[in-house]
């Protein structure tokens, strides 16, 4: 992995991602004490960066390999950028989903081109499944995080991030990055190591899923004890992947941790001052620039929103719950 | 009014206002029926395009008028237009509002910079205070729609919607603009004739509110009976402004018209859809797009979201409400 990657990777995209704004708001900066930038990456196709990472993967396989397909097992994100990325390309997609996913997502992957193959997660092996399907039809297997065309993808978020942070004069500012399994962190924090050396990326995560934060402590891969629980799910993983997790432990401060609340009351600012819908996950990099100022150095502090797709029954709850902090 | 006052806007604002992305969803094109492509100007500086015309009226004056300060009437967004332009040239804003409007209003023209005096509606005289304090302090009013160098800022977006939908390939649709006294359908309108003649503004108004329509239809300003009443608050006005009703005239084919309801569900798909916030008034000309695709020609449609200034518990009611939309 290295920036020639990520700068091939932003020429694939060119004309295919959209440049996500910068935004900001006075309101933002009196809550954290300092500046706040705010990357709005739910403003990307399908609603999160996953799409830069779909289609940097599907792109960079030989053509004869991308004919045959893509395949990928996701219920979320990952599974809509694929599915995008592999549709504009006019190639197969499978999803692999748990039958119980909720309709919406099973429909939305549907409507964006894909094939959606359901398995039952009490009763079926989700990777016998796609090993079946990828050796009968020749598909290639896209993988959510811990695939290097993935990395560089969701790294031209992090060329982005430079030149827009140069644009309104920040130089050195912590940039705080949503966190799964590390593929987005760690692609914007490489961008940012060769072209804004100013920039440190602070992964952040949610309470009880703080694998990151926790190996970047011990500086060896730890494991979250739950699988589930988080209404972070879009960035709950099990551990950090093999691939990002060298990566963040070279390049990253001190992992961020919050709360669901906090996501959540950080979801509420964002629909009041920026106007942006963003999901659980993809508000935990705004939480913490609002209520952990104090963990975070600097007069200025970039702050990822890495996705939008949240249920409108959670988000409605949100704001009632929420809704006076604004 | 013509062009040559919109680029002069234009260049005054450089560096000021956001350039709005123009965002697009398959799902949305599916339900229109033809491709389209949405100017997000919720996301402009406070929450809508005012901002636009309130800097380019404050920084249009003479420097010594402008020292003096501006004074403007609203409980709305153009309030936190005007408040935001004249904090940034560091010159006093007087906002004249309603005793009782949202006090979350209220605290956000005052976070603004702005000095807000509120008077009673059943007691109080509006437009005897404000002339009284522009008299005393020297301050300029500047008018919500039917100002020159106001409809020249709105006028901006129409130079950026040229650009970007050239970009798109799209030369030939109607431009659904959300439309209350004018001044945004006005200023788009010169500019799409100036820069891309193929672009036809079309007015979009709130059910019971449509003036602007039944104006354009009969040649001359009709009024409203009701002054308020509709969800769509931010452009309900009683009638057409003088100097935007001969350029609406001129230039723009028939207006449109929709239900709160209509309104509401567009808010939805723009929430699940571009992860966008809109106010029910900035919703409008989306929902035209959607659910009034037969009184729209072309193979392409493009639409503004005005505004995302709404108070957290319509937003939630709005999702609980129609959420099964999307």
């Amino acid at each position: 992995m290295n920036i020639d990657m990520i700068e091939a990777a932003a020429l694939r995209l060119a004309g295919q991602a959209r440049r996500t704004p910068m935004l900001s708001s006075p309101f933002l900066d009196r809550i954290a004490g300092r500046r706040v930038l705010v990357k709005a990456e739910c403003l990307q196709h399908t609603g999160s960066f996953k799409f830069r990472g779909g289609w940097s993967a599907v792109s960079a396989l030989p053509e004869d390999q991308r004919k045959q397909g893509v395949i990928a097992y996701s219920s979320g994100n990952h599974a809509q950028g694929v599915a995008l990325a592999a549709q504009r390309h006019g190639v197969p997609a499978v999803i692999i989903m748990p039958a119980d996913a909720p309709r919406m997502k099973i429909d939305n992957t549907r409507t964006l081109g894909a094939e959606v193959v359901l398995y039952d997660r009490e009763t079926e092996d989700r990777d016998a499944i796609g090993t079946a399907l990828a050796a009968e039809r020749g598909l290639t297997l896209i993988k959510p995080y811990d695939e290097p065309q993935v990395i560089a993808g969701q790294g031209t978020t992090g060329l982005e991030i430079a030149e827009q942070a140069a644009e309104e004069g920040v130089t050195e500012a912590d940039v705080l990055v949503c966190c799964g399994g590390g593929g987005f962190s760690s692609g914007i924090a490489l961008a940012c190591e060769a072209r804004a050396p100013g920039l440190r990326v602070r992964t952040v995560e949610p309470e009880g899923f703080d694998d990151v934060a926790r190996s970047l402590r011990s500086g060896g891969i730890e494991r979250n004890n739950r699988a589930s629980g988080s209404l972070c799910d879009a960035i709950v993983t099990p551990q950090p992947g093999k691939l990002t997790f060298p990566i963040l432990k070279r390049l990253c401060g001190a992992g961020l941790v919050v709360s669901d609340a906090e996501a959540q009351r950080a979801m509420v600012h964002a629909f009041a001052r920026l106007k942006l819908v963003a999901e659980p996950g993809g508000a935990v990099a705004l939480a913490a620039a609002l209520f952990r100022a104090d963990e975070i150095e600097g007069d200025a502090v970039i702050v990822t929103i890495s996705g939008g797709n949240v249920d409108a029954g959670l988000y409605a709850e949100t704001l009632t719950t929420y809704g006076d902090e604004v």
